[in-house]
């Protein structure tokens, strides 16, 4: 039974009671990536952010030390209300707690990034096809040889998220995700994977291959999964993130996220 | 020396002053093709219009006999104010008048349609190259397989414009474009020619052939000689157009067409 309720959702995951991916709860409200970095590293991401809006749309900042986010949540509480955490020392994969509480300290700054959830939703209500969702799939995606602008040790490749579309379907696409720039917004690239650095569409480098049909192109968006990488070979001494689908779910909705 | 006031141009044309093709003067106006119709075929082409707004994007139509368009412009007379006119009688072309008084009519209906100038103009200040502007060709133009909606004695398959473009700047240029819906807007196609019925990119039915590198994709826009060759077909009595690249040039700006 989905919660559509986003405090309600944040009370259950508080309260253990809600575990899990996010996805298909909330319908309508814009779900975000978390990273959360020491004051000493956030400048320096903050910028990567700025520079890099397409793979890293920031949503929000904390103030330095703050757990709650009042722009995007009543009462939110980043310390407890994403069902699933991930917990890196020097870029290792440490911890998956359901709660950081005991991680916390008071030189955190915790950033929330925009996710393609949102725009999916948005193509859905268009009437178009999303592949992966259609397949029960994660989407694929893929590294790619576009460079990111760098800001000091935050640097690398983009990654990209492929979603396959008929022509007409492609163009309608498009202009769909361009209303909502802060969910990766329209696409970086479509049709030859090549231009871009991939070599086999069927083999995604992260989530799984989707059917293409002959009469398709491959379009790519900017992906959430850019500044992941981007942190993991930048090895801060500390960084906590959601773990894959267990978002934190706001009380904004996507259509107030969008530019019209 | 280009004009640049459209109401000047109006008066220099009217006087036999200005003759020839409108192109590159009163840059930042919205430029249109015409249609004049009687009364009776008049309610037809309205509405095939109305059912193929992509192709026919109707900017004004007159009142029965009324040769001022005031939506348009200050005292135009579309009698006298656009260079060139062609005259077709049970769709032959029987004169090219630089003035049509001779053969106003008071059951006459006149038909303003949006057309690719405008949204040409907002690619280059976009900074994106419009190939068969930099090519100094007319653009080149196909007949689809893409049927029209039919309306009375008004039908036929869409004729499309096509300007190439890199994959980057091919998603910017549909950004742009939608902001144009009285200007064709978006592109209805991109990539392979053959799903809309196109033989050979090199051989277009309508003006000249352009360059497309390997790298880029086409685009393929719905095209305002698409009511002409209905028009051909339908055989009114009396139908008369402006002559190509001779347009009506209006007091409008293109950004106030624009849909945002």
């Amino acid at each position: 039974m989905p919660i559509s309720n986003p405090r309600e959702l944040r009370l259950a995951v508080r309260s253990g009671q809600f575990t899990g991916h996010t996805s298909g709860h909330c319908r309508g409200f814009v779900q975000g990536n978390v990273v959360i970095l020491p004051e000493s590293w956030a400048d320096e991401f903050l910028r990567f952010c700025q520079l890099n809006p397409k793979p890293c749309p920031l949503i929000a900042v904390s103030d330095v030390g703050q757990y709650s986010l009042p722009s995007l949540g009543v009462e939110l509480d980043i310390r407890s209300d994403v069902p699933c955490y991930r917990v890196f020392e020097e870029g290792r994969l440490v911890d998956e707690p359901v709660d950081i509480t005991a991680y916390w300290r008071q030189d955190l700054v915790t950033f929330v990034l925009g996710c393609s959830f949102s725009f999916e939703e948005a193509l859905l209500t268009d009437g178009l096809e999303v592949r992966n969702i259609s397949e029960g799939v994660n989407v694929p995606m893929y590294r790619t040889s576009l460079p990111c602008r760098s800001s000091g040790r935050f640097g690398g490749n983009m990654v990209v998220s492929m979603r396959p579309f008929k022509a007409a379907d492609a163009i309608r696409a498009i202009q769909v995700c361009t209303r909502f720039p802060s969910m990766h917004g329209a696409p970086i690239h479509l049709g030859d994977p090549a231009q871009i650095g991939i070599g086999q569409l069927e083999k995604p480098d992260f989530g799984h291959s989707v059917t293409v049909h002959a009469d398709e192109m491959p379009l790519f968006w900017a992906c959430g999964v850019t500044p992941q990488i981007a942190l993991e070979q930048a090895r801060p001494p500390l960084c906590i993130t959601h773990s894959p689908g267990s978002m934190l779910v706001t009380d904004l909705l996507n259509s107030q996220l969008a530019i019209m």
